[in-house]
């Protein structure tokens, strides 16, 4: 263990910022910090190397105590202190830190060191026992908790009972005494629940603390994030060891933390909070609602900016910010404590942001000439920029404004209240849209707020857990709305007028931090200047175009403003399940003579074809793949009893008759069935009308304006290059047929999806007949996995969690697998026939790492959902310019 | 069309055998006597060139009329008669003949060139006014109904009344005079159905025969007839236009067929049948019954054979038949006339044999010297020998025969009587045993003798349609049954004292042509003695080893008798719907508790691990291959209210709770859903039972017999190493365990089955785990196909008729697609493990042209279900003779 412990503070440090992987990214940014010589409290850090030495044996290394007490001697000499003495102790922070910043998911113990002795002596050294036993009693309480896992929420009651009965609002208010007797309680309740003394030698504490730092590392809300996040287990996290400095000492101390720029908007300025006489966790944890550092930002809130109370201590914070966003050229979260008038960074990092302010930040940067273009499109994560695209309440809309708190994550959205996490998971599965409301939240909750469509809490600020986690969603938040009293257990809160319920409707506007009762009406979200500017960048540093899903003339007119180059994917069937046409596709289906059906397709003709000229005017120049009908016949059928019924009567069938044919429909697999171009095969009549159509509605359209028709046929669910050649030579003939009638000259490419494992592995084949592939990622990934998407549900949550699939092959694509065939459809497809168009139409063609991948193997385009075509323009470009930076 | 006609006759030809492509097999063979001196009728051959073109435009080819001028021309010549001469009429034959022998599907036009002028020049120069006309009027019938497609049923209604009018029984006691109001009479009705006159111009009535035979090519009967036997549509058909030779010029003459070796037995002597005063198409037909060649074969019949009557000519017939089948070096299935004491050769071709027969005739063919053993191996079809499996009446019943006709193909079957070759197809589909019951049969009837168990005729020899059908196909088969009158309106048959009525039971015996009322209990075939050399000799020639798909002791005893080498499938879900079990088994399911799981399955082990002690003991020194519990859940449980109420009321569980858990458990897809390893990933116990019963039961086993357990356990629906890799790990830790605590010594290999498409495109990383691979072709037939089994029925035999699919994919390996990933998984896998096993348990390990491809990509072994184990060996064995001759 060679690489176990580095050094960090007064001006220099063993460890740089390039040492993310072994110092994690704290302990390197620690040691970057120190070597600028920014003022860092001397400490060293613990690398991940321990860290996953102890997940595997399950103790520390052998020798490392004694490495850990020459450490810890360098810390007693730089501070002229010594750990455990009596007289004049030196107490150290425990703080984790892993590669990747992982906010409120790992555990801190400070103020470590302290026994009932050196309590003692803190207070005599500093002066001030209050402070000492402050001190002591966070102390313990943070040790029962993070090291110990004891449940703490009697002491926090014990806490709550004292301000009360002394009639004080907040800690700082306590004296010497209640602290001293409030540390007495909380060292009785650590020995009635563990049934042993709390540690008095500091180092049982310390080794305590550093293996509760890395069991934290395998606990179960670390996994959790770690895999929302994509982050490898394996990684590890560092510990890091430093003095206490402390921000609770007096009224000239306090803690903070602040952004370079501001998170929310990006705006250029520092922005931040901080609390006087208070330790740091008190930020953090929104138990008290700091105050703002930024004059600005205090204005007309009757509450004291840092800028005015501690004007210097601010201009000098001022000055590291800008010195940090310049050194790491990325704008900073700083966390910050001041101790008796002198200010010390305790941590740096990139700052999580919200996509509006990544945006800005990265724009502003290239303006500020910090950064070129190309390093500002790959600073934004492109799912970011969906948040941009969620909608806000109709200005239109008078509001009532029940109660309004801060604006944590912008966005608006409606819900049934609900008061726990498990609960919003739960309904939000049976497809109900729900809003989480607590008083505060905690990584616990990290499902809960996945699940809801917004988060509202009355404690805590913008930095806060709820705030924090709620950005990085990109889903609407509210936190430290005072004014509310949750309560629980009673599944309801209260303003001072109104309670709402478990499961009633509100709204919460992340934007503005407003709360209203009911359903408020939202409307889709403008296109911000920084945005377009940044998407047009985007554009220039892409090979890959990007289309759209689209299958009404609304969902394309949509997808055109947000830069949709063509439809990659038009779903005939929605048009079918029309409810003016239902009925008629019904009686097409069920009539069992073929003279019959030839009927009823003349009469959808019409309107399937006028479907299709409004879809083409609406893309008019760009290309449009519809895709000709694909779902089993019996999905477009009644299955209950009552649905029966009532199509009998209206088509006039015997319902006898009719329930036995739509029996016969049944499927076993209906993912496998009777469906696809296998409709094409034994019902050719349906797909003959469609294709009349199509080619119809484009002649008609290119007749009015010449060029602007691009129609592309696409035959679903191929298996087999004789199958697509038997198809395509009957559509080609009618097309033939209405070309010859018209006077208009269309092109129409005719090509198929690549959905099945087949058509992948006969791509050459296929590629000798058709002119364009489209990957059907979404069945193609059902059909090569062997697994249902419909049923995945009962055994996928598993094999993610254990690892066997490291994302959701329904939304990031498989590689190894779903990759390998695309990869060799491509290959093989472009081998026989050179100019083979090559997209992708599944879910994937939306998701950032799966477009790489497809810019990799060369597709020509990838087509997504409407509001994932911002996000794969940027992921395009990222592509292309990963590939030749 | 430099290509378009060939001449024979006279002990020279153009042609020979070996150009079966361009001149059919008939045409070839014509040749190939004619220049080895056999008395041939002069003719000449149309090629399959001119087939082929005809296919294409609908029309013969440019210059044709004027080269079959100048062919028939040469046959004027050399018969020194002229076509269409009213002196001295040239009369010919018209007959189809392709590459591959299509009995009954092709179409023959027998006395072309008669007229109302040449008849009478016939008769003149006969002199024999009956065989005049008696040519007349069969040449207009079979005009009528082979050229222009005319019922001709009340030709033959016509011909029954005046036999029955002037008292006599056979058409050769009918006078010259009915011949010829016959013949008046035909072409009446040929006039009255088509609305024209019968054609006079012999060249009309040529140039129609040769287009009807060309039309017939693609006509239904033998597009059906080329998908069951897997002739390509290419191959087209030749024409054979000869000099016609008369069977029915008096008492001197006849017609028949022979066959060098008995094709039932394969007994070494010649064998047929003929017919005095008679033209061939008498003998096929089974409108007359023939009478036998050998005088052995008449013994105590009553009947005269050729052997007795023309002892000179049979004499004769038996030195050419010796003649050509050592010429071809196999059995011979010859056509011959004798016109007024001349006898001529009309066909020869190796011919179809049961598969007692093959075996027989290529063993003894071997010990004559005249073929060595590769050269017999490679001439029985693998298929065939599942016949010689077929099941007998046990000998100790004792037999009530009903009645008895001719044995025409072995083996017994008891089903359901039907009259309808239709009617026969649909009960069959529905899971009903039927046997088919007709007058006789004919090409139309091929689906419904293909359906059903059995066939039975009223009519025909051991060389029409319905025998030669039914041996083809392996099935049981009793024509000639004069003693029943079969009335297909009433829907029934008679004999003198019992009337049968549809769908009543019966049981016909092959084998001995026994008719009985009922169902008789049926035995397995006795293994003889032919068929253990046969395979004795196959396993001397081949690498692949042959294993079988057995659940039970007994099948797994049964297997080891045919042959098999091991078990390559031991599913243990059957063991799971044990009676006894099954509520147990439910009951695991059902609770909700893991604990409340383990106690049950506690209970199963002792039961799970007893039936491998019997599987193990009954394969002792062979591996065992044990698949771990694959089937969804849900399908051990009731679906219908009935079943639901009766289990709440077993196993004590609220109705309500149990429907809705049951409900719960049911699955979209369930062949893509929750099965396989992945119930032993969310409910490891079930697995962890499973292993612990296999090794608990190996030890047990081995500690009797040192050596005689080779268990492998086999882990189901793999998708992806991880998967694989994390059930191993468990296995692995449990078989330690076992072993631990008994002191044997077991190794159990543990692999997978290679059945989802990820699978074989991850095997490289999957072999670094696995010990073995097994394909199971039959779900990645649907994986990789996106076609369910269950559900394929609806379009697939669409595409096979289409042509999308050569054969159906579940039967036969569909080599471009499977097969790909077949070989891929097969070479990555061997790449990462360079002893990895390599196995294939799928429907396709007992398919002939599917096993040679598991020959060709390098497994170890292939499985298949007990039957087809002969089935595997030999072509096993055909795979390595292929490969290195």
């Amino acid at each position: 263990m060679a690489d176990s412990i580095f050094h960090f503070g007064a001006g220099k440090a063993d460890g740089s910022k390039d040492m993310r992987d072994l110092l994690g990214g704290k302990g390197a940014n620690l040691a970057e910090m120190s070597s600028l010589g920014i003022p860092v409290p001397p400490g060293f850090t613990i690398t991940t190397a321990v860290c996953n030495a102890y997940a595997i044996t399950d103790a520390l290394p052998q020798g490392f105590t004694q490495e850990l007490q020459q450490a810890v001697a360098v810390l007693e000499g730089a501070m002229q202190r010594s750990f455990g003495d009596t007289t004049s102790p030196l107490l150290v922070s425990v703080r984790s830190g892993a590669k990747f910043s992982m906010p409120g998911m790992m555990d801190t113990v400070l103020n470590l060191g302290l026994n009932s002795q050196t309590v003692k002596s803190l207070a005599a050294a500093s002066n001030n026992e209050r402070f000492a036993y402050d001190s002591y009693r966070r102390f313990i309480q943070m040790y029962a908790n993070v090291v110990r896992g004891v449940d703490t929420r009697p002491m926090e009651e014990l806490l709550t009972a004292v301000k009360k009965k002394s009639g004080v609002k907040t800690d700082a208010d306590l004296s010497a005494t209640q602290m001293r007797d409030l540390a007495g309680e909380f060292l009785q309740i650590y020995a009635d629940v563990l049934g042993e003394p709390f540690p008095e030698d500091p180092w049982e504490q310390l080794l305590g603390a550093i293996k509760a730092v890395f069991q934290s590392w395998s606990g179960r809300r670390a996994k959790v994030y770690r895999r929302l996040h994509n982050i490898p287990d394996s990684l590890g996290t560092a510990c890091n060891i430093q003095c206490m400095v402390f921000g609770n000492l007096g009224n000239d101390s306090a803690t903070g933390v602040a952004f370079t720029r501001n998170p929310s908007t990006g705006a250029r300025h520092i922005y931040g909070e901080y609390l006087i006489n208070a330790q740091g966790e008190d930020v953090v944890a929104g138990i008290r609602t700091p105050q703002p550092i930024r004059q600005a930002d205090a204005a007309g809130s009757g509450v004291v900016s840092m800028e005015e109370s501690m004007p210097a201590l601010f201009k000098e914070l001022t000055t590291v910010c800008a010195k940090l966003e310049r050194h790491y050229v990325d704008m900073q979260d700083v966390e910050f404590t001041i101790e008796a008038g002198k200010l010390w960074l305790l941590q740096t990092r990139n700052g999580k942001r919200t996509a509006e302010a990544a945006l800005k930040i990265a724009s502003d940067l290239v303006k500020e000439n910090i950064i070129d273009k190309k390093t500002a499109l790959m600073r934004v994560q492109p799912d970011q920029l969906e948040q941009l695209l969620h909608p806000t309440i109709d200005p239109n809309f008078k509001r009532t404004v029940l109660v309004k708190g801060l604006a944590a994550s912008p966005g608006a959205g409606s819900g049934r209240v609900t008061f726990d996490a498990d609960e919003a998971e739960k309904r939000s599965s049976n497809g109900e849209k729900v809003i989480l409301v607590r008083e505060e939240t905690s990584p616990e909750d990290i499902h809960g707020m996945y699940a809801a469509v917004g988060i509202l809490t009355s404690t805590g600020g913008l930095t806060s857990h709820a705030a924090v986690v709620a950005r990085g969603m990109g889903k609407p938040c509210i936190v430290g709305c005072n004014a509310i009293h949750v309560d629980s257990k009673k599944q309801e809160f209260a303003t001072a007028s109104t309670t709402v319920k478990d499961g009633d409707l509100i709204t919460i506007d992340g934007s503005s931090g407003e709360v209203m009762l009911g359903e408020a009406p939202l409307i889709e979200a403008q296109l911000d200047e920084n945005l377009l500017q940044f998407l047009q960048w985007s554009d220039q540093h892409r090979r890959l175009r990007v289309r759209a899903n689209a299958d009404t003339p609304q969902d394309a007119q949509r997808a055109r403003e947000l830069g949709a180059e063509g439809i990659g994917l038009c779903r005939t069937e929605h048009m079918f399940f029309d409810e003016n046409r239902i009925a008629l596709v019904r009686k097409m289906i069920l009539v069992e003579k073929d003279a019959d059906r030839e009927e009823i397709l003349q009469k959808l003709l019409g309107e399937q074809r006028q479907d299709f000229v409004e879809i083409f005017k609406a893309m008019s120049g760009l290309p449009v793949t519809i895709r000709l009908l694909d779902p089993p016949l019996h999905e477009f059928l009644p299955h209950d009893a009552e649905g029966v019924s009532f199509l009998s009567k209206k088509l006039d069938f015997d319902s006898e008759w009719l329930r036995s044919r739509i029996n016969k429909l049944t499927e076993f697999n209906p993912m496998l069935g009777h469906r696809g171009c296998r409709l094409g095969i034994t019902f050719p009549q349906i797909y003959d009308m469609q294709v009349q159509a199509i080619v119809e509605a484009a002649c008609e359209v290119e007749a009015k304006a010449k060029g602007s028709v691009l129609p592309e046929i696409m035959i679903p669910l191929v298996g087999a290059a004789e199958e697509f050649h038997w198809l395509q030579a009957r559509a080609e003939k009618i097309c033939k047929e209405v070309l010859a009638k018209s006077r208009v000259q269309v092109s129409c490419l005719i090509g198929t999806m690549i959905e099945i494992p087949r058509a992948a592995l006969t791509a050459g084949e296929i590629a000798e007949h058709a002119q364009f592939f489209s990957f059907g990622t979404n069945d193609l990934t059902q059909t090569a996995l062997g697994m249902s998407r419909d049923d995945a549900g009962k055994f996928l949550d598993r094999y993610i969690e254990i690892g066997i699939y490291k994302r959701d092959p329904f939304s990031v694509l498989d590689q190894p697998g779903i990759g390998r065939l695309v990869r060799l459809a491509c290959e093989e497809g472009r081998a026989a026939r050179g100019d083979l168009k090559l997209g992708i139409c599944g879910e994937h063609g939306g998701d950032p790492s799966s477009v790489r991948f497809f810019h990799e193997v060369g597709l020509d385009y990838v087509s997504c959902s409407t509001f994932r075509v911002p996000v794969a323009r940027l992921a395009a470009a990222q592509a292309g310019i990963a590939a030749s930076p």
